[in-house]
Parts: C-alpha cells; structure tokens; sequence
C-alpha cells in the first residue's frame, strides 16, 4: 500500500487478473464463473449483482432472517423489482424446505437472494442444501457471501450458484474498499443492458475489463493490493482449511470465555458460525453498552454494537489477524471492563 | 495507512468529519453546502449527484466537448432522464453564451452538467461565466470538477452550483477510492426517495452520516485516512493557490520542453487547464504509442494514452507530488526514448 501503481498500467492490471484469478479458484469455479470487482464497499457489489443479474420483469425470493437479507429486500425495492420474503426468527437458520415450497407455490420467481452468514446475528445458512433446492426447482441462486468467503467451504460443483458476491476485508484480511462478484459467465454474458446504473453494471464492467485489462473507472490501487498481498498470506497461512479452523478455535475460545463471565451466546451452537458473535447484554442495571464499549476500547479492543431489534445485545467478532491468544484478552478486557462498571456478573461474584 | 480504523468508531468519524468539513471549506460553501463522501471512484460519485439531485421528471442539459461530457451523457441515459446535448469542439472550450441560449429556448431544462476541467483533453471551460448563465435562467448547476478541484479556484460565492463532484485522488493528492459531492444542502434535503439506487443514494448516505456520524456501508479507512493526511499536507503547502502555482509551473516547463523537441500541444495556450496536456504524436513512421509509452515507462515516468478519436495524441500530467525538475526529466526521458526509436525530432535533428 506503500507504493502508487498506475490504475491501468500492465503490473497493475497483471495484479488485477491475478487476484481475479485466485477468488475464482477459491470456490472451484474456474470452469464455468468469472470474478468481477466492483470500486465500493460488499453493498455496491450486492446491489450491482442483483441489478445486473435479476431480469427487469424477474422476481426474487429473499429468506429473511437478518438486517443482511432486510437490505437485499431494500436494494430490490430500489431497483424496482418484484420480491418475495421468506421471514425466519434471527435465531432460526433458513429453510431448504420452506424455501423450495416457496419456489414451487410461486413459479414466477426466478432467483433466490440468500445471505450465507447473516453478519447481523452470526448465523450459518444451509447453503449446500437451499443451493440444491433453488437448483432442483430451476430458479438461480445470487449468494451474500460477505463474511463467509475464505473461512467456510463454497464449492460451486456441489453448491450451484449464478453469483456470489464479498469483498476485499472481512475473512480476506485485505482492506477495505472493493468487492467481487463470482458469476456464471453464460449468465452474466446475456445481461448486457439490464442494470440500472452505469456505475454498478457488471457487464459492462467485465466486458471492458476483458476487453482491455484494466478498470472501467479508476480503481483503488492500494487496496487492490493490499488484497493480493492478503491472498499471498492467506496461501502461506494454509488457504481456507487454516483460516477456518484459526477461526473456530478463535470463536470457541471467545464463547468459553464468555461463558465464565455468566454471559450467552443469542444463537444454539449448531447455528453459530464462527466469524462473528452475538451476546446477549447482561440485565445488571449498571450496564450500559456505551461505557461498556468505551471502556474495552481503551483496553485495546473494538467491540461491534448488537444489530437486533426487541433484544440487548452486541457482537464481537472472531475473524482477523487474531489468534486464541487475543480472544482471551479481549475476554479479559470485558471482564475487567464489567467489573469496573459494577456490574454484578457470575463469574465476578463468584470470586 | 498502515493503521486499521474501525470503521464506524469515534476517532475515524473525527476524520471523516475533519475531511468533509475541509473540503466545503475549499469552496468556502461552509453556509450553504454540505459535503456527502462516496465509496469508489469519481464517476460513483458523478452518478449519485446526478441520480440522486435531477428530478424523475428533469431534462439536463450537457454542454459536450470531451469524453467526461460524454460519459455524463451516458449516466444520465442509464438513469432514464431526459437531456439535451450542446456539442462544442474538443479544442474549444464550452460557450456560456451559447448555453444561455439553449437554456431560454428549452425551458424544460432543469439542470446543467458542467464538466470543469475535461481530463480527457486538458480543457479549461469557463466555469464562473457558465454558473452565471444558468443562475441568470434560474436552473441548477452540476459540476465535474474531478481534475480541477483544489487547483483551480471555485468560489461557491462567485460560482454558484447545487452541486460539485470531485475524488480523493487528483489533485488533492490523496489514494483513489472516494469521491465526494459538495452540494447544497436545501436541495438535497428535498431528494429523499428520488434515487435510482441504493448504494449510490446521497441523500441515504448525507441522512445516515448525519444521524449517526457514521458512514452507511464500510468504508475504506485506509484511504479516507489517506486524505485527512493528504489535506494537511495541502494546507502545509500553502493551499489552493501554491498548489496552483507549482502545477502550472509544472505544466509550463513541459510545454516549453516539449517544444524543444517539436512536439506542440493540442489545446491552444489560453484554454490549456495546468492538469493535464493532450500532445499532437509525431507524423514520423517510426513512431507508434505503445513503443514509445515502454520506453518511458522504463525511464520511471507513465503516460497517458490520447483519448481523442481521430487525432493520434497521447496525455502527460502535471499534477501529483512533482516539481518543475521532474517535468525537465520527464521531457529527458521522452526526448530519449524517441530518439531509441529513430524518431526524427527538430530537436534531436540540431543537435
């Protein structure tokens, strides 16, 4: 990130394609997909994957158990598409059943839009089985594969999607500022004209890129970079396998812990996936989650706000440059926190 | 951007806050304007303004000399808006005169769509005469000021707009990866609901920001960190006017140098913008662009292809952390790299 690459001369472009090259690879899909990036944050390349992909006359089913499936339905409300909403309880993962139902009640939906880890809440989707669902039913899967691209296993042979979108942080460990979307290239080859907007047409943007190597419109150098330099890492680390492990361990050791201090996972352990943690709040009136957040911040630590209506909670993540290690200090930092607060926790008082 | 912000945690909202609040200050529209900052590049934030500020129902006029004109053009076709096109040579900037014309004889238009400097030739249009015609018929002004902001002199005052588009990049001497719109905040605030897309919504994005002191969507820290350094460094420098200043020196020591090797620019001298110069190629069949673009490349410098149809150019650029002693080596290096090409340059043929 240190060094200014021109946008669209060779080394750079060379990058580019690399990096294109090793995202595609990642979910087996060098056959049959392309990966396209996108300038913006994971929500540009949602929003661009479904206005590109989805028919101006389509209709997509969102199962919605979580603000990451409430904001596909938003984007589609955008773009003027017609929706189903399949609502589960946040704690509930969706259902293949329910949603093949759907489908077959329903045969004027074309396309599922499925989060695979709700980041809202933690939760782990069944992708394998509502991708074999939406398949047997011959509708199109588009996939939020946001925080679970890298860390949990997506493979396109067993797990057919049109799309997949994440981008360049998250289980990446790049920096912010690109996303991608991994796309059936028969399917996106037959989408010329169809998006909304010039800024978010994955056609066109593929079909330049293609064409002449380099970005549409000025890409961020330095974080398309910093995700080749972080897809080296991750190769070193040991690729998905690795990572995802580093991360069950980080998030088993991160529930333990937190169980000393008295203090609950929202989601059954059966649901939890292991990228990020939703904790209910404890009732102890001398809890309030901005002192408690302002005080583990000092500690060295960020934790992440709940994103649930109708129950306290807030979150704490797993994934990162991190370690079992740091998921017992951050552990510590909340119990010393907590207990500076005053605030009565099991753990404390058993002390 | 060696430092990971959190990317909705106090101290990065101090910088975002800082960055925007310095950025209106720029075009002294602390009264009137608001700053709304965009994921991605420019022309993401040239399509929020446009998408999000001309009515459903609006006609734009686009004055047309250059490729940024064109592109304008294009959005707005995306976006299913009307709009008028007034054609000018690339050589000759846009003519206010004419642009008052077209807007008395079409009062259906709403809005003008300025490009300020059009970085595809390096043409200065005459921005305050221009925001004065529209002002005069009582419409809105857009501007592109991409290239020219924070180099040239804009006064909200003097030059009135709705709205003003530029990025992180350019001249601000920052890392590409956000753009922002400097825009009348009475007008945006009467936008709600008029956009045609969800991540490129400015009114969402200024609503949200402005509620929580967050951005909407991550961010990408590194390079809205890079910026708040890049501004401190600008002001260290002097400013608009010393920034200015280097720049037109740079581009003077280029033209000079280039006119050693009898190699003339494209724009006649009084319409030539400091930013960027389109030079006319050689007729010398020894000549060919992409020769000549590895040569220099090897020498350390990287230039722009032309971006004209019909005439061979190709485009050198003055802005960025230079002084007059690189523009000297830059000409050093193109004078040596067409004579390894067996160009027959006036200049290499004195000698």
């Amino acid at each position: 990130m240190l060094h200014d690459w021109g946008s669209w001369d060779t080394d750079f472009n060379r990058i580019t394609a690399q990096v294109c090259a090793q995202l595609v690879e990642l979910v087996h899909a060098r056959e049959t997909h392309v990966c396209v990036p996108l300038q913006g944050s994971g929500t540009f390349s949602v929003e661009a994957a479904l206005g590109t992909l989805v028919p101006r006359q389509g209709k997509v089913l969102v199962p919605n158990n979580g603000p990451y499936c409430a904001r596909m339905l938003r984007i589609l409300g955008y773009l003027g598409r017609r929706t189903a909403e399949l609502l589960f309880p946040q704690d509930m993962p969706a259902d293949p059943v329910a949603i093949e139902a759907a489908l077959i009640a329903d045969p004027s939906i074309t396309h599922v839009a499925q989060v695979h880890c709700e980041t809202g809440t933690g939760i782990l989707n069944p992708l394998t089985e509502i991708a074999a669902a939406v398949a047997r039913q011959g509708r199109r899967l588009i996939v939020d594969a946001m925080s679970s691209f890298a860390a949990i296993e997506i493979d396109v042979r067993t797990t057919p999607f049109e799309a997949l979108i994440a981008a360049s942080g998250k289980c990446l460990e790049g920096v912010p500022g690109i996303g991608f979307v991994i796309v059936d290239r028969a399917a996106l080859e037959r989408c010329a004209g169809n998006c909304h907007s010039l800024a978010m047409d994955l056609h066109d943007q593929w079909d330049y890129m293609n064409k002449t190597t380099q970005w549409r419109f000025t890409p961020p150098t330095h974080v398309v970079a910093a995700l080749h330099a972080a897809l080296e890492q991750y190769a070193e680390e040991g690729g998905r396998a690795v990572r995802g492990a580093r991360y069950a361990a980080n998030c088993a050791a991160l529930i333990d812990g937190m169980a000393g201090l008295g203090i609950k996972p929202f989601l059954a352990a059966h649901v939890q996936a292991p990228i990020i943690v939703t904790f209910h709040a404890t009732a102890d009136p001398a809890y309030d989650f901005k002192t408690f957040y302002q005080r583990v911040r000092e500690k060295g630590f960020i934790l992440y706000p709940g994103k649930l209506t109708g129950v306290e909670t807030f979150r704490v993540g797993c994934i990162g440059a991190l370690g079992v290690h740091d998921m017992v200090k951050v552990v510590d930092a909340m119990r010393a926190a907590l207990g500076e607060m005053g605030v009565a926790l099991e753990a404390i008082k058993r002390r």
